[in-house]
């Protein structure tokens, strides 16, 4: 109770005699709050992640059930000596994602049954030499063998994929070379080994397999759609935040003005999202198809994504420096200016959540995307017509127009980046075959798309989009009738050769 | 002979029916080209960077040491039970710098020895419950513990330094808990096997540090005073880049014009160096003092620079999308920008080049900050008068100029942020207690300020610089003989402070 009560006494220690005692009567109060931080960090980390949780159980399990099969059956002399092996490799091969356990385990077999292969050669290699020359001979391939497989672990390809193998490669032929047993023992001793070594990575691989998978492929795909959503929460917000306009947008969504302003940050993790991506990008690459993620499922080209993103934060952090030298007086020039971007920001905002969740839902990018597009083509357009044609405003000068003038540049070129986005986007989709979208809005496109494509070749102007804009659809190619969509650019014309 | 022969045949197989035999005569020929192509990257990769070559050398012998040891020595029942531990130790422990083969060793001496106490601990309670219950118990303990430990890797800052220890406890405690032996047993067994671990980690550790030490500290060191060099490349080149004037700076330093582009794209790097930068300042968390670094080298502050120095490889990779749009007709408006502009871009790369150099030979950054600080200042001021107040030019349409003007508030931005860098690499010198550099100019200067100051408070304008800039020198305080340095703030008032 003591302690309880001295956390809610209040600091009176102000006078410099009583300063060790005050000391000493908060010290239980110190570690109450301590102990308290340290119990609300634990729980901040379990409820950003729960999987977290799951998966330090799945430790656990794995390792019980290895350690009391062996507890229960003593099957070689003693637990130390073999089934010491199987505890070893749960502990050490054990990953957080599926594809890092499968590419711990399966290195880890492969690299312990050639290396141990090796051993056992270098062993009779060093025995042809007598008593005398066997231990030069095996310290000196062991020298060897241990540089050169370090060596290896620096080449990139090898580093990626291998570089736990290279590391049991050295280890095992290192202990069987220098094990001092005769051939037939050693054979006998690996039999023992990999038996257990093989149980424990095959209890790991199930658990992890089974027993509510991370699956890393699936954590890659949904932060490259995470992150792409993220760019979209800032640009959408932006507009509004810059020229300082409630930006309540035609298609009614809701505008994150209430939830503070936290969306103008978020973006900034995406910048250092390039580790993560990698490593996760690696790990799938190890796992088995699982949902609707095939075994060869292109990964490489999430990491394209990924790039490109992260080239368009760079320019997302350069806009971010303009947001608070927001232009003071609007005047007619620049409420023109004012529109345009507006209208290229939240335009390429709902390109991005198109595209976020066309990746997420794992369909084709619906044609929101081009109607998106076309829509802050249109805006760009505008704004380059403005900045060409219209004469230059004499009231103000160019040191108060200039941030408004920036915003504008950085914005063509962020438009041009989400371009590229798409693009790649499209790619994936089509790549690793998202399903076809088929909401009513768009069959009832297709319909119209293909009584058009009968006729020859259209490029019809039409008011699909839902304001004032020009929209245009441009439908390239004669009557096609193949269901196969060869090489979709979405900015152009990936409308009319969808079907 | 064949083979080599083979290699140098042109390939002659365009007809379709012989593409199988040619490929199988080419065979040889491929085989040899992918070997002189490993040939090639392996070398490519040692050259890049020898240490990875002596690193490789250094493994195999502490290996081969260790190996021999117990080779020699079959302390125990033959080499496997004990001596093992030691030749896994060294392959597990032994990393590329001395920070990580310090940090991976102490985790795993302390890991060892705090779970083996807590698994005699365990074995011991769980004797109590008798036969029966011996195998639940133990079953239990070996869950929650291995469960509660790996949950713990998730916490940020035990994944940052202690990672390796919490797993090499996980995996002590199971082995001790579960091994069935009484505690007399075990007691016995920690001890060969704390003496073994020992000895491979003492070998790893004296081979790390005493044979061609890679200290992490160091490379971390080098690696920001290179990234700052790295921006200021870019800023060297990129004003007469942009603007296509030949950029023969005043004071005489070779432009990089003949050095092709490449200098324009070596920022790049930088904008990823997160992840490095921060493993590379936990590994060197561990490092003892070496050289001119102390044990407790503010490596942190690296960091802050280290973000501060991305921030502007952004700004960077925002101006690099301007080069190709160069400015066509050069209005006498421009004319007037476009000075200014190189101006600061050539300036502010001297500061960059100035501030990587004192970091690169660890002496306070010289006064040659201060003057080209004042010099792009200087430019930026001139900058902001010509948008305040010349007329806009008319005869120029706004989309001409604007590539010019967001370059030009780039720059501005750009500048802001080295200001940070600047001052961030003042603390850090400060912090490292870097020494003060004595060159014959600076005593000059030095001894000329000293006079100034003790007549009070300064404000000389002279022409100091190597150029025809105004360059303001202000000395703020009044005569102080204390030779600290308390808090220097590199933009408005380093030099007087300095003595």
């Amino acid at each position: 109770m003591e302690m309880i009560n001295s956390g809610n006494q209040e600091k009176t220690t102000t006078g410099p005699g009583i300063g060790l005692w005050g000391f000493v009567k908060s010290l239980p109060g110190k570690l109450k709050s301590c102990a308290v931080e340290t119990v609300k960090k634990t729980k901040k980390i379990g409820e950003d992640d729960p999987r977290r949780i799951v998966h330090s159980m799945k430790v656990g399990l794995a390792l019980t059930l290895v350690s009391l099969f062996y507890y229960f059956r003593p099957l070689y002399d003693g637990f130390g000596q073999a089934g010491m092996w199987a505890v070893l490799t749960v502990v050490v091969v054990f990953e957080f994602t599926v594809g890092g356990t499968l590419s711990k385990s399966i290195n880890r077999g492969c690299a312990t049954l050639l290396a141990g292969a090796l051993g056992v050669g270098a062993e009779y290699l060093a025995s042809l030499c007598g008593d005398k020359g066997e231990p030069v001979v095996l310290g000196l391939m062991v020298f060897f063998l241990a540089a050169a497989a370090t060596f290896t672990r620096f080449f990139p390809n090898v580093k990626r994929k291998y570089d736990y193998g290279v590391l049991i490669f050295i280890l095992t032929f290192s202990l069987v070379a220098v094990s001092g047993f005769r051939v037939t023992q050693i054979l006998q001793l690996a039999h023992q080994r990999l038996s257990t070594i093989l149980i424990g990575g095959a209890t790991c691989m199930i658990i992890s397999i089974f027993v509510c998978p991370v699956w890393a492929g699936q954590d890659l795909h949904n932060l490259v759609a995470a992150n792409i959503d993220k760019l979209a929460s800032f640009l959408e917000g932006f507009g509004g935040e810059f020229f300082g306009v409630s930006t309540v947008d035609e298609s009614g969504a809701v505008s994150s003005k209430n939830e503070g302003k936290s969306f103008l940050e978020a973006y900034k993790s995406v910048l250092n999202s390039k580790v993560t991506e990698e490593s996760l990008a690696n790990f799938a690459w190890w796992e088995p198809g699982h949902g609707r993620f095939r075994f060869h499922h292109p990964w490489k080209q999430y990491l394209k994504v990924g790039a490109m993103v992260r080239e368009c934060a760079c320019l997302i952090e350069t806009l971010n420096r303009y947001i608070n030298s927001k232009p003071q007086a609007a005047s007619e020039f620049q409420t023109k200016i004012q529109q345009a971007c507006i209208k290229m920001s939240t335009e390429s905002s709902k390109v991005l959540r198109e595209l976020a969740s066309a990746i997420k839902s794992m369909t084709f990018p619906s044609s929101g995307v081009e109607t998106h597009t076309q829509n802050y083509k249109a805006a760009a357009a505008d704004l380059k017509t403005i900045l060409e044609a219209s004469p230059l405003p004499t009231e103000a000068h160019l040191q108060e127009i200039m941030p408004a003038l920036v915003v504008a540049s950085v914005l063509l070129d962020i438009i041009k980046c989400i371009d590229k986005i798409s693009l790649s986007v499209h790619e994936l989709s089509r790549m690793a075959r998202f399903k076809k979208p088929k909401s009513t809005a768009t069959v009832v496109l297709e319909k119209q798309q293909q009584q058009l494509l009968h006729r020859g070749i259209v490029k019809p102007i039409d008011d699909i989009a839902d304001d004032d804009n020009h929209v245009v659809i441009e439908v390239h190619g004669t009557s096609q009738d193949s269901p196969e969509i060869k090489n979709v650019q979405p900015p152009d014309g990936g409308v009319g050769e969808k079907k």
